[in-house]
C-alpha cells in the first residue's frame, strides 16, 4: 500500500548518505563463486516477462479486497500455482476485524447547497473500471461511524505544524469538520491530529498539485488522477501497532483473546473520509476567513481559504464492523543442509479494488520468482536454507496478514528467520530499496550484476546516476561520485517488513523499482491492468528485474556459506544518526533562543503585516543541553566490536561448525537491538533504531525514542531514551564480542 | 512602472547585508540640530492624508499615457500647484517616439478555433474602468509591426536558462511564437531572448500563479488579478539604453538629430503582445509536447505542455508611429546660501491607464512634500541649497522624461546635483530603499525618526522586523539581529533614478513602502482610485510616511553645512560584491567540471527517464582562474582612503570656504565610478558599479561588467572589466585622497 511519491520525498533525506561506505565486498561463499554465477544464470533464464504480465490479468481481473470472493479466489489462485511449482504450499487463516461501509454521505448546505458524489466514474477505455457491484467504495477504512454536522476549516497537510500555523491566523478547529490534503504525512495522521484538536470530522482530498492535472495528463489521456479518482486507504493509527486492532501483540487466531472495539488503542473516534478534487472544489471554494499561506495552495483554480465555512457541513458515515478471515498463502522449499534457517519472501495479495499494480505488480515478480525456483529444483539443485514465500492477505487495511503471522509465529521466526524480503507495488524505473545496513556491501553486489533493461547498465549504476544527476549541488554530486557502495534507506513503515523488522528484529529488506511509472491510480479504480499495461510498466521487463533483485538475494543467503552481514554498514549508519540526533537538539537549542527573543521583544508584533495578520507564536521552554556521552560512547564501542567480528569472519580456518555457529549469530544479532519496553507508549516498536513516525506515520524516524522525545520537547525523556539506545547499542556490542570470542 | 512583487525578489539578495554597516553615527550638521528637528517638526504639521488621496483621485480620473488629453492635462495641474505653492515651475517639452496600437489580433485556428479578446471588461464596482474610449487598450509598447503565424511553444518566464531547458526537451523555437509568463525576469527580456532564438513572435501572459487567483481574491472581491486582466507595459530593450529610441545620449529636443527607427539598438524586430490568463488558457490547452518540468507550471488548471502546438497562432499587429510630446514639470525653489547646489526629488506622472497606484501614490507623496516645504517658505524658511521637483512625463515607455532631460542637462547635473531622490508607486507597509551605499549612516538616522502609523515605532524599526522576521535561517536571524545600520539596496532600473545614477553618476535613492498592499492592478485599468482606495492605502498614511521620508532627506540634504556622505559603507559594499564575483567564478568552475565529468561519463544517459526524456546539457568551457588581484588590490587602497576622508570630514577647524570644497568634492564623488566606455556593448550605462542586468532587465547586476562577462562565460572580457573596475575604483581613492590633501 506503499505510496511511492510520498516515499521519494523521504528518501530523499538518504540521499547524501548513499553508496556512503566502505569499498571492501562483502563476505560471500567465495568457495562457491561459479557454482552461484551458473545457478544465477539459470534462475534469470527462467523468467518470463509474460508471465509476469499474465499473473497481473488474471489476479487483477475482478476485486479483491480482504473478505471479498475476489480475494478468496486469488488466495486459492496462488496457492494452486505454488502447488504446481512443486511447493509445500497451504493458506494460513486469520480472523480479524474489518468494517466496510453502510452509509456514505457528505453534502453543504447554506449558500449553496453540495452533495459530494463519493463515486468513481468508469471509463470506456478501461475494462475493470465498472465492476461496481464488487468494488470497495470510495472510503477510509477505520474510519469512526459518526454523524456530525459543523463548519469546515481547512488544514494543508493536517501535520502538527500546520495546526501551528492555524493557532497563529486565529483559527480553532474545535467542533469543526477538517478538509486535509492527502500527502506530507501518511493518510492516517491526519484524522489522528484533527481528533487531538478537537475536530469532529476529517475529509481528505487528492489536490491535483500533488495528484491530478499539474503533474501530468489524467486518465485516461494519461496516467494522472482524473477529477473524480478518489484515493481509499487505512487510517488504522499504526504508529501505535499495526494488524488486526483487537489482538495488539497476538496472532487473531479464530480464538483469540479479542479487545472490546472502544479499547483499541489504534482506532479513530472521529469520521473521517477521502474525496477526489471534482468533490472537493465546492468544499474548498466554500471557505471564508483568511487566505493560506502560499505554501498551503493547491492546484485547483481556486482562491483557498482556511475557513471557517459559513456554510454547514454534513458528514455521516456508519460500516459494518465484521469479524472476517484473512487468507495468507505460505509456501515452503525445504532447505538440504539448514532447513531451520529460513530465507523468507514475502509480498501482499489483497487489494483495495483491482490492484494491478498496488500489489499485483510486485506478488507477480515474486511467483515468477517462485516458479524458476521450482524449475530449478526440478532439474536438481536444493537450497541449502528454507527458502518460504509467503503472500499476505489483508495488508491495505493495516498490515493485517504479515502482522498476525508473525505474532503468532514470533518464536519460531526469531529462532529460524534468516532475512525478510518484502516487495509491494513495481514499476518502470530505478531501485528503491531500504532494510538493514549491514546488507549493504551484499546488495550492492548483487546490484551490480543485473542489468537496467532499458539502459544496459547495472540496476547498481543506473540507481547511483538518477541519484548524482537529481542531487541538489556539485558538493553533492562530487560526494556522490566518490562512493561506491549503496546505501539502503531506513525502513519506515508502508508494507508487510514493519512486523518483521521493527517488532522482532529480523534484518529485512523492501524492494522495488518505479520513477519511469508516475501516475494517479494509486488505492482507486483505475489501478487496472489496462492503465498498468500503458503506463506503468508496458513489457513487464521490470517486474522480470525485481524478481532477479529479490531472487538473487533469496539464493545467495540461502546458499551462503558464512551470511554476508557487515555489522560495520549499520554501525556507521547508525554513528550518522546519533550525529543527526545531537545536531537537531542544537539546532532546536538554538532556534527556540531566537524565537523566544524575537517573540518577547515583539519583533513579531511589528512585522506582523495589517492585511495577513499573524500571531506570534507561543514562547517554547528553552532547550537544555542532553548528555550524549553514552550514546557517542557506544558507538566508539560498537566500531570496535564490528571491526573485530569482521576481521574475525575472514579467518578462513573457521570449521563447518563453527561457520553454523556464527550463522546463527549473525542473523540473530538484529534482535540484540530490540529493547525492553519497545518505545514509549507504544510498545509494539521494539527497535531501538527504526520505527515509523508517531506523526508521519509511513515515514521513517531513526533512533525514534530520542529523536521524537526531542522533537515533543519531552526533555526528560528524551534522557532516558539516550541511556536506552546507549545500553541497547552496548548490548549488541557486547553479542557481537562474545561471537567473536566463540570463533577463537 | 516598477513591479514592487518582482522587486522583492532581487531585495531578497540584499536582504543579509541589510543593516550591515558601522553604527557611527552620520556626518550631519551638529550645529543646527535643534533648528533641523523644530523644521521637520514644521515640514511634518504640514502634511496632509487627505491632500494625499485628493491628489491621486483628481489626477487618476481619467487615462493619461503619454500623448493624450489627461496626461497634458494632468502636467498643467501639476504645474498649476507648484505655481500655487510659490515655486519657480515649468513644463519643459521633448518629443518622443511613441508607438500606440492601430492593429491587435491573436487567434488560433486548427482542432480549436479561438480569438483572444485584448480586452479588460469594466467591472461597476470601479468607477474609472469603464472609460474604454480614453484607455490605452492592452499592449506591449515597442513590440514590432507584424503578422506571424506559426506553432507555439511555452517557453516559462523565457530567460535563457529556459531555452537551455528546452533544447534539452528536444524542442526549438525557430520559426515559432513563444508564450511567455510574466514574473522572474522584466518583461522586456523575454521577446529580446525569444528573437535571439529565431523565435517569430512572442506572447506574455499572467499566469494566477504569480498573478491572480493563487495569490489571493481577485478584483473586485479581493484586489488581484481577475480573468481578464491582463498587464501592458514597455519591451524596449532597457538594458541597451532607456529614453527616446532615436536620440540615445542626447535630449530628444524638437531639433534633435534622430536615428532612423530601423537602426534603434533597443527595438525589437518580432511583435509582442500581453494577454490574461483568462484569454491564455486556450493557448496553451492547445500545447502538446512533453510536459514541462514542475517549476515551469503555473496555476491554471491544465496540465502544462511544452509544445509545439498541433493547431496554428496567428498574431497580427501594427502600429502608429508618431513622435509625441512630453511634458515634464520641473519647479523650483532656490537655495539661499548655495544657489548652485541642487537637491532633485523626482516622480513620474504618466500612467498606463489611469494609475491611482503606479505612480500617483508616489506623486501625491512628492507634491504633499513641496506643498508643506512651500508653507514653510511663506513663514519665512529658505534651504540653504536649491529644490528641484521634477514630475516626469513617458516614464512608463522607458524612462523617456528623466532620461531626455538628464541627457539634455547632463553637464549642469554633473555641476550641480548633490542627490536624486526618486519615488514611484506607493502603499501601505515598510519601507523598500534603493540607493548610493555613501548614504547609509544620514539614511538610517533619517528613518529611525519618522514613526509607521500602524506599529507606532520608526520606520527602521519596522523594516528591520520584518527583515527578521522574515529571515530563512536562525543564523541569519541572528545576523540581522546585530546590525543597526539600514542597507541600501543597489539600484538596478525601472524607475527615473537610473539616467542619473548610471549614465551621469548622480548619487541616488529611491524610496517607496509596501509589502501590505498586494494586488493585481498592475499596469491595467484597475489600477484605480477605487481599486486603490480599498485595498492599497486606504488612509493614504503611507503617502503622507513617504512624504516625511523623502522631504527629510531633502531638508536634510539641502540644509546640511557638511553633506552626509559617508563613503567607508560604499567601500564596504564593494568589497562584498569583490567577494560575490570571485566567489561566482569559482562556483562556475567547480559546477561546470562536476557538469562536464557526468556528461561525458554518459550519467545524464543513464538516469535519462523513458517518460520525461531530456537530453544531457552540452559541454561548457572549463572557467580558468581570473586574477582578481587588481581588484583586491584596489579595495585595500579604497579602505584607506575612505577612511581618512571620513577622519578629516570630523575635522572641527574647517572653515567655511573649505567646507564648501569639500561638499562639491563629497556630491561629485560618484561620477569618478563612471568608466570613460561604459559597459561592454551598452556604453550607456557609465556605472563600474551598478547597472541593470543585460538577462535580468530592472534586476541590478553589482560591478555589472565583471559579473555579466563571468556569467556569460567571456574570459577575456571578464579580465578586462576587473581591470578596469580596479583601475575605477583606484581613481575613485586617489580622488578622495585629493580631497583629503585639500583639507589639511
Amino acid at each position: 500500500m506503499r505510496n511511492k511519491r510520498f516515499l521519494s520525498i523521504i528518501f530523499f533525506f538518504n540521499l547524501i548518505a548513499s553508496y556512503a561506505q566502505t569499498n571492501a565486498p562483502a563476505v560471500l561463499d567465495r568457495i562457491g563463486l561459479d557454482a552461484r554465477d551458473v545457478n544465477e544464470k539459470k534462475f534469470d533464464t527462467n523468467l518470463s516477462a509474460n508471465n509476469v504480465g499474465q499473473y497481473i490479468k488474471e489476479m487483477s481481473a475482478v476485486p479483491h479486497h480482504v473478505g471479498s470472493p475476489g480475494g478468496k479466489a486469488n488466495a486459492e489462485y496462488i496457492l494452486g500455482k505454488f502447488k504446481s511449482w512443486g511447493y509445500d504450499a497451504a493458506i494460513e487463516n486469520f480472523y480479524v476485524l474489518f468494517p466496510t461501509p453502510k452509509t456514505r454521505l457528505l453534502e453543504m448546505t447554506g449558500t449553496r447547497n453540495f452533495k459530494a458524489s463519493l463515486q468513481e466514474p468508469a471509463l470506456k477505455e478501461d475494462a475493470t473500471s465498472g465492476q461496481l457491484a464488487q468494488q470497495l467504495p470510495v472510503y477510509n477504512c477505520w474510519s469512526a461511524d459518526g454523524d456530525v454536522t459543523g463548519e469546515l476549516v481547512f488544514v494543508n497537510y493536517g501535520v502538527p505544524a500546520d495546526y501551528e500555523k492555524l493557532a497563529r491566523m486565529g483559527i480553532d478547529v474545535k467542533g469543526k469538520i477538517v478538509i486535509a490534503k492527502y500527502g506530507q504525512s501518511w493518510r492516517g495522521i491526519k484524522p489522528k491530529v484533527a481528533q487531538e484538536h478537537g475536530a469532529i470530522g476529517c475529509i481528505i482530498y487528492s489536490d491535483p498539485k500533488e495528484d491530478g492535472y499539474f503533474r501530468g495528463d489524467v486518465y485516461p489521456k494519461g496516467p494522472f488522477r482524473p477529477p473524480f479518482g478518489a484515493q481509499r486507504g487505512s487510517v488504522e493509527d499504526m504508529p501505535i501497532y499495526p494488524g488486526d486492532p483487537l489482538t495488539p501483540g497476538i496472532g487473531a487466531t479464530r480464538d483469540a483473546k479479542r479487545l472490546d472495539r472502544k479499547d483499541a488503542a489504534n482506532l479513530l473516534k472521529i469520521p473521517v473520509i477521502p474525496v477526489s478534487y471534482g468533490d472537493a472544489q465546492p468544499f474548498l471554494e466554500a471557505l471564508e476567513g483568511p487566505v493560506v499561506p502560499a505554501e498551503w495552495r493547491g492546484g485547483l483554480p481556486i482562491t483557498y481559504h482556511a475557513g471557517p465555512s459559513r456554510n454547514k457541513i454534513h458528514l455521516k458515515l456508519d460500516f459494518d464492523w465484521q469479524i472476517r478471515p484473512l487468507y495468507n498463502v505460505i509456501a515452503k522449499l525445504k532447505g538440504a543442509s539448514f532447513p531451520d534457517e529460513w530465507i523468507l519472501r514475502g509480498n501482499h495479495h489483497d487489494a483495495w479494488v483491482n490492484g494491478a499494480g498496488d500489489p499485483l505488480s510486485g506478488l507477480a515478480a515474486m511467483m515468477e520468482e517462485a516458479r524458476s525456483m521450482g524449475e530449478m529444483v526440478k532439474s536438481g539443485w536444493k537450497p541449502a536454507r528454507t527458502i518460504l514465500y509467503c503472500a499476505w492477505d489483508g495488508e491495505e487495511p493495516g498490515l493485517l496478514g504479515s502482522t498476525e503471522w508473525v505474532e503468532f509465529h514470533a518464536d519460531e521466526l526469531q529462532q529460524k528467520a534468516v532475512l525478510y524480503i518484502n516487495s509491494d507495488g513495481n514499476g518502470r524505473g530505478f531501485l528503491d530499496a531500504g532494510g538493514s545496513q549491514a546488507l549493504e556491501p551484499a546488495f550492492t553486489e548483487i546490484i551490480q550484476s543485473i542489468n537496467d533493461p532499458e539502459k544496459k547498465v547495472s540496476v547498481f549504476d543506473r540507481k547511483r546516476s538518477v541519484d548524482i544527476i537529481g542531487a541538489a549541488s556539485s558538493k553533492i554530486k562530487k560526494e556522490l561520485l566518490a562512493k561506491r557502495t549503496f546505501t539502503l534507506a531506513a525502513l519506515g513503515s508502508g508494507s508487510d517488513f514493519s512486523p518483521f523488522a521493527q517488532h522482532i528484529g529480523i534484518p529485512s529488506l523492501n524492494l522495488g523499482f518505479g520513477g519511469e511509472d508516475e501516475g494517479g491510480e494509486y488505492h482507486s479504480i483505475y489501478d487496472s491492468y489496462d492503465l498498468y499495461k500503458r503506463f506503468k510498466d508496458p513489457t513487464f521487463e521490470y517486474g522480470v528485474v525485481l524478481a532477479k533483485t529479490a531472487g538473487h538475494t533469496t539464493l545467495r543467503f540461502a546458499d551462503a556459506a558464512i551470511l554476508p552481514f557487515d555489522y560495520r554498514n549499520l554501525q556507521k549508519t547508525i554513528s550518522k544518526y546519533v550525529t543527526e540526533v545531537i545536531a537537531l537538539a542544537d539546532e532546536m537549542r538554538e532556534n527556540t533562543s531566537v524565537e523566544n527573543q524575537l517573540i518577547n521583544e515583539k519583533y513579531y508584533a511589528i512585522a506582523n503585516k495589517v492585511n495577513e495578520p499573524l500571531l506570534a507564536p507561543t514562547i517554547k521552554t528553552e532547550v537544555p543541553f542532553l548528555n550524549f556521552s553514552s550514546l557517542q560512547n557506544a558507538m566508539l564501542t560498537m566500531e570496535k566490536s564490528t571491526n573485530a567480528l569482521s576481521d574475525a569472519m575472514r579467518n578462513n580456518t573457521l570449521s563447518p561448525a563453527m561457520k553454523t555457529e556464527l550463522n546463527k549469530k549473525l542473523y540473530r544479532a538484529e534482535q540484540v537491538l530490540l529493547t525492553k519496553d519497545g518505545l514509549p507508549r507504544r510498545g509494539w516498536y521494539r527497535h531501538a533504531v527504526y520505527a515509523p513516525g508517531f506523526y508521519t506515520g509511513y515515514g521513517v524516524k531513526t533512533l525514534p525514542g530520542i529523536r521524537e522525545a526531542i522533537e515533543q520537547r519531552n526533555w526528560k525523556e528524551a534522557q532516558e531514551q539516550v541511556d536506552i539506545a546507549a545500553a541497547t547499542l552496548n548490548s549488541f556490542s557486547a553479542y557481537l564480542d562474545g561471537t567473536v570470542a566463540e570463533l577463537k
